[in-house]
C-alpha cells in the first residue's frame, strides 16, 4: 500500500529532522527513460508515468507531472492520499512553491543527489533561499525491498559499417576540440554519448540500447567506469587495443575526486549529477556546456544517414503490412488498439535486423488519440470500428538506426472537423517540409514555419515540433529541437522529426510525423541555403484530406511525396500488401 | 582638411599618454539621430553617414560603418588617412580587435563619455581587459571652432485629441509601474520618451520633433531638465498645472547625485550615459531596463491608431500625386532623383497639419536602390529614364502621426529577372501581413515568416524586417522590431513595418513597406490569436507582377489590399491623380 510507504518514508524524514523529501523520475545519468531499478518515484507513489516529481512533508504528499499524463496520475494516485498538482495549468504551484509555502526559512530538505543534475539543483537553491538542501539522503532506495537489479545486459560493439566511423577516429576528433579550448578532462554521464563515442549497445534501458557507464578523457587517458560483469572477452580486447582503460562503475568518484587543482574540466551540467559534481575539488576549474559528444552526435555522417533511410524503408514496409491488417482487422469487430500495438510489435520483430522498440507504441483510437502520449496497454483498450480515424505514433532500433513515425489513418466515415483538421496537420507538414532556410537558422524559427499553417487556421498544439533523433541510442535526442524556445542552430546532416497535430478533446487528434535530415540547397550571392531531406517514406492517407484546402503547390508535394513511397516500398512488397500501397498511394 | 584635424588631435592625445581615442556617433541622450553640435564623428572625419565609430592611435586611424555606406565612406575617406573597416564583412576586425591589436595590455583609451551608453562601456570595458578606459575627454568637442550652437527650438503641447491621452493620466499609469515594482526613481534620458510622457514636442532634431531633455520621476515629484530658453509662458504654466518641476538641463546630475544611499532607481543602460551613471551614488541601488516609458509608448491607444490612420491617408494621397508626377515627368527626360525628392517634400507640405519628412527620402533609380541607404541629395542624382524600376522609402510626421512607406515603381520596360524578385519580395510582404500568429509570439518568429518565401526563392536581405514606428517622434521606435534576433513579444497595439527587400548590386533594388499594428483576430480553445491591420493606403505597382508566380491566395490579397487602397483614397483624389489612382489599382 502506497499510504504505509509514506508512513515508513515520513519516519526515516523525522529521525534526521528532514522537513521534506523529494523524489525526481531520474537515474544518476539524468537519463529520459529509467532502468526498473531506478523506478523510485513510481515505487514511492505508485504513478507509473515516465515523468513526474515527487514531494513529501510531515503533512501533504504531492505529485507533480505534466497534461501527457493527467489522467493516469489521477487514477493511479487515487488511494494514495498524494494530491496531484497539475504542471501548466494555471494556478496551479510549482513543487518549488509548494516547498517554500511548507518548509520553514531554515527547514531541511532532503533528497538524493545522484538523482539531481547540477542545473536543477543550482535552480532549486537558488529558489529555497535559506533553506537547506541535503543531498545524500537515499531513503526510497534504502526502504526499497524487492528492488529490481541493477541492469547487467552484455555490451556489444557496433559495426562500424553501421556507425561509418571507427571509435579511434571519434576519440581523435573530440581531443582536438578539447585541445583546442584548452580542456585537460571532459567528464561524460550521458550513456547514449559514450555509446555513440565507444561504438558500442547494450540493453540498460527498456527501448534504449543503451549502457549505463561514466567516462572521464583527457589528451592520454580515456576512463570507463562500467559494471565489469557486462564485458566479455571479445569487448574488453576492443577496449584494450583502443587503449580505453575500464574501471568499476563507482570508481568514477575516485577519478573525478584525484583531479589536480588548476586543472580545466568540461562538463554537462544538466547530465551530470550532484554527487558526481561534489567529488571534484573545489580549486578544480569547471567549464559546462552540452556534452562536446553530444553536438559530434548531432551530425550524422553519411553513411549513418544511408543506413538510417535503410531503416526506415524497413520500417514504412512494415508499417504497410500493418496498416492494411487494421483495415482488415476492422471489419471482424475485435480489433482493439492494445492488440494493434502487439501486432505492430510482431511484424517488426520479422526484421531481421530488428532490436527494440524505440519507445512504447502509441495506438489511439477516435478521441483517445487527443491524449497526446495514449499508450493502449496502460489504460482502457479502445476496440476499432469504421469510422474515425486512428493515430499510431511507433519506432523502432534497427542495426541500421532508429524511426520515429506517426500515422493517422482514416477507418470508416469521417466528420467535417476531422477532415478540415487532418488537412491542416498536413498544410504545416509540408510548409516546414519544403521549407528553405539560410545557414543560421534556428529551432525556433522552424517552428514559426509549421505554425505559420496551423495559426492561419486558428489551431494549435501544445508539444514541441520536432526532435532530433538518435541513432541506435534515444529517440530523442539534441541539442537541437523545432520548438517555441529553441535557439540551437540547425546545420548539415542534423537530424529532426517534423511533427505537427491536433488534438480536441473528447473527439479526436491527429498527428503526422516524418524524419527529415538537412542538407543543402545552394549556395549563391545570398548566402548558403539549406532545406530538408525526408527519411521517412509511409504514405500519407489522402482520404481524410479536404482538397479545396489544398493550393496548387501542397497538391503537387504530396502528390510528389507518395509517389516516391510507393517507388521506394513498391520492390519490398507484394500481393495484397502492394495493392494497399498502391491504394494509399494514388494522386489526388 | 582631415588630415590637420588628426594632427591637432593626436597632439591633445600625446599631452595626456592616451594611446587610442575612440569617437562614436552620439549625443548625450543616445538618439538615433543627431543635432549638428552632436556631429563630433562627421567634423573629425568627413563621413556624414548617420552611423560609424571612428578610432585614432599615435599611427592608425580607422572608421567602422555598415553596409548602406561602404560607397560613401570610401569616397568621403578618400584623401582623409583614415581607413575604412566594414561591419559585417568576413575577415574585418572590429574596431575593439583594433583596440587590442593597437594598445598594449596597460595602454590608455579615451573617450567622451556622454557618449557612451552603460551598455556599450560595459562591452568595451568587458573586451579591453587591463587597459584604462578614461571617460573624459571631449577632444573634439574641444577642438570643434565654429561649432554648431545646442538646438533650441520652442517646445509646443502636443494636444490631447492626437494622443489621446493626457500628461496626468500617462504619469499617473508610470507610477502605478514603479510602485507595484518598488522602484523609488525613474530616470529617462530619450527625448522620445519624455515628449511622448509629457505630451510635448520641439525642433531639436533634423527628422525627430523631439526635446533633448532628462528626467527624473519619483512618486512625488517630476523634474525636467531642460534648456529653458526652450519655454515660453503656456508651456510653463503647462508643466505648473501637471506639477512637473523645471530645472536647467545640466542640472540633472545634481538631481542624481542627490540621491540618497539604498533607494532605488530604474535606468535604460542602453540609453543612459556613461557620465551621467557615474554620477549616481554607488550605494543607490540601480535596476537596469529598457525604459518604462519605451513599453508604455510602444501600445499606441485608440485615438493614436485613428489618427495615425489619417496620416497614413494624407500621406498615401499625396504620394499618389507624386508617382503620377514622376510618371509623367519621366518622358521629359530631365527629371533626376533629386528633383524628384525636393518634389515629394514639397507636396508633403501642402498638407495643412504636415510638421517634417520623418527621415531622408531615399529616391533610387535602377541600380543605385541596390545601395540599401542611398540618397541622391548626398551623391550624384541620377536621371530618371522610361525603364526599370524606381525605389522610393520616404515618410512624414503630421500632427496625426508618423509614416513610413516604400514602394517600387515601373518606369518602362523591365528585365525578368527585375520581374521576378518584385514578385518575390511581395509575396514576403503577403506572407507577414496576413500572417496570424498565437499571443506571445517574438519578433524573431514574425521575421521568419516573412522569409519564408524569400528564402524558397533562395534571396535575402541583410536588413530588419520591421520596425516600431513613433507617433510624431522617432521613425524607428521599441522595443518590438522584426528581425533574426528579436526576442520581443508583439503585443495588440504595437505598430511595425513590414518591408522586405531584394537588392541586386549594380543592377536594381526592390523594397516595399507597409505599416500595420497588432490586433486580435480570435480567442478560442487553443488560445488567443493575434494578427495585423494594414495602416498604408498606397498601391502596390502590379506592372512589375510575374502572375504565374503568385498564387489564388496571393492574389486575392493583392487585389483585396488595392481596392481597398482605391474605395480610401478616391474620395481624396481628383482629374488625372484619380485616373493614376484607377489605374494603379486594376485588378489583376
Amino acid at each position: 500500500m502506497i499510504i504505509d510507504k509514506l508512513t515508513e518514508l515520513r519516519q526515516m524524514m523525522q529521525e534526521r529532522n528532514i522537513d521534506a523529501y523529494i523524489v525526481t523520475t531520474s537515474d544518476p545519468h539524468q537519463s529520459e527513460y529509467l532502468a526498473d531499478y531506478y523506478k523510485t518515484r513510481e515505487f514511492i507513489t505508485g504513478f507509473s508515468g515516465s515523468y513526474g516529481t515527487f514531494v513529501i512533508t510531515e503533512n501533504k504528499a504531492g505529485l507533480w507531472t505534466d497534461s501527457r499524463y493527467f489522467i493516469q496520475a489521477e487514477r493511479q494516485l487515487e488511494y494514495s492520499t498524494i494530491e496531484l498538482y497539475k504542471m501548466g495549468v494555471k494556478g496551479q504551484i510549482s513543487y518549488e512553491e509548494f516547498l517554500k509555502n511548507e518548509v520553514n526559512e531554515f527547514g531541511k530538505i532532503g533528497f538524493n543527489g545522484e538523482c539531481f543534475s547540477i542545473s536543477e539543483y543550482k535552480s532549486l537553491s537558488e529558489k529555497m533561499g535559506n533553506r537547506m538542501l541535503i543531498s545524500d539522503l537515499s531513503y526510497v532506495e534504502d526502504m526499497w525491498k524487492n528492488r529490481p537489479s541493477l541492469p547487467d545486459s552484455k555490451i556489444w560493439i557496433y559495426d562500424q559499417k553501421y556507425t561509418g566511423e571507427s571509435l579511434e577516429s571519434k576519440l581523435k576528433r573530440l581531443r582536438k576540440i578539447m585541445k583546442e579550448r584548452d580542456y585537460d578532462y571532459t567528464f561524460i554521464a550521458a550513456p547514449e554519448d559514450i555509446c555513440y563515442l565507444l561504438n558500442i549497445r547494450g540493453d540498460d534501458v527498456s527501448y534504449n540500447p543503451i549502457v549505463l557507464s561514466y567516462m572521464l578523457i583527457s589528451q592520454n587517458r580515456a576512463y570507463l567506469c562500467i559494471d565489469q560483469s557486462k564485458l566479455d572477452d571479445d569487448i574488453k580486447e576492443y577496449f584494450a587495443e583502443n587503449n580505453i582503460k575500464i574501471q568499476s562503475y563507482n570508481y568514477i568518484y575516485d577519478l573525478l575526486r584525484d583531479i589536480k587543482g588548476q586543472s580545466r574540466i568540461y562538463l554537462d551540467p544538466k547530465r551530470t549529477n550532484v554527487n558526481i559534481y561534489e567529488s571534484i575539488n573545489s580549486n578544480v576549474r569547471i567549464i559546462t556546456g552540452t556534452n562536446l559528444v553530444t553536438q559530434m552526435k548531432a551530425i550524422k555522417n553519411k553513411i549513418e544517414l544511408s543506413n538510417e533511410k535503410k531503416a526506415y524503408l524497413t520500417d514504412c514496409k512494415t508499417l504497410i503490412k500493418f496498416f492494411r491488417w487494421v483495415e482488415t482487422g476492422v471489419i471482424t469487430g475485435n480489433l482493439t488498439e492494445s492488440l494493434a500495438s502487439k501486432k505492430l510489435l510482431d511484424l517488426r520483430k520479422q526484421n531481421k535486423n530488428f532490436i527494440e522498440e524505440s519507445f512504447e507504441t502509441i495506438a489511439a483510437y477516435k478521441e483517445n488519440a487527443a491524449i497526446v502520449h495514449y499508450s493502449p496497454t496502460r489504460s482502457i483498450s479502445k476496440t476499432l470500428k469504421n469510422s474515425g480515424l486512428f493515430l499510431v505514433d511507433s519506432g523502432a532500433h534497427y542495426l541500421e538506426g532508429t524511426t520515429d513515425i506517426t500515422r493517422t489513418i482514416v477507418l470508416g466515415e469521417l466528420t467535417d472537423k476531422e477532415k478540415e483538421d487532418y488537412t491542416i496537420v498536413l498544410k504545416s507538414l509540408i510548409m516546414l517540409s519544403k521549407a528553405i532556410f539560410k545557414e543560421g537558422t534556428n529551432g525556433q524559427r522552424l517552428d514559426a514555419f509549421c505554425k505559420y499553417q496551423m495559426w492561419q487556421n486558428k489551431r494549435d498544439y501544445f508539444h514541441g515540433t520536432g526532435h532530433g533523433i538518435g541513432f541506435s541510442l534515444t529517440v530523442h535526442e539534441g541539442p537541437q529541437s523545432i520548438s517555441q524556445n529553441s535557439n540551437v542552430i540547425f546545420r548539415e546532416n542534423m537530424t529532426s522529426s517534423i511533427e505537427p497535430g491536433i488534438y480536441v478533446e473528447n473527439s479526436h487528434g491527429i498527428r503526422l510525423e516524418n524524419e527529415v535530415y538537412v542538407k543543402e540547397i545552394e549556395e549563391n550571392e545570398f548566402g548558403k541555403f539549406l532545406g530538408f531531406e525526408t527519411l521517412t517514406f509511409l504514405p500519407i492517407d489522402t482520404r481524410a484530406i479536404k482538397k479545396d484546402m489544398l493550393n496548387d503547390d501542397e497538391i503537387e508535394w504530396l502528390n510528389n511525396y507518395n509517389t516516391k513511397c510507393r517507388e521506394e516500398l513498391s520492390p519490398l512488397l507484394e500481393g495484397g500488401d502492394l495493392q494497399y500501397l498502391e491504394m494509399m498511394t494514388k494522386e489526388i
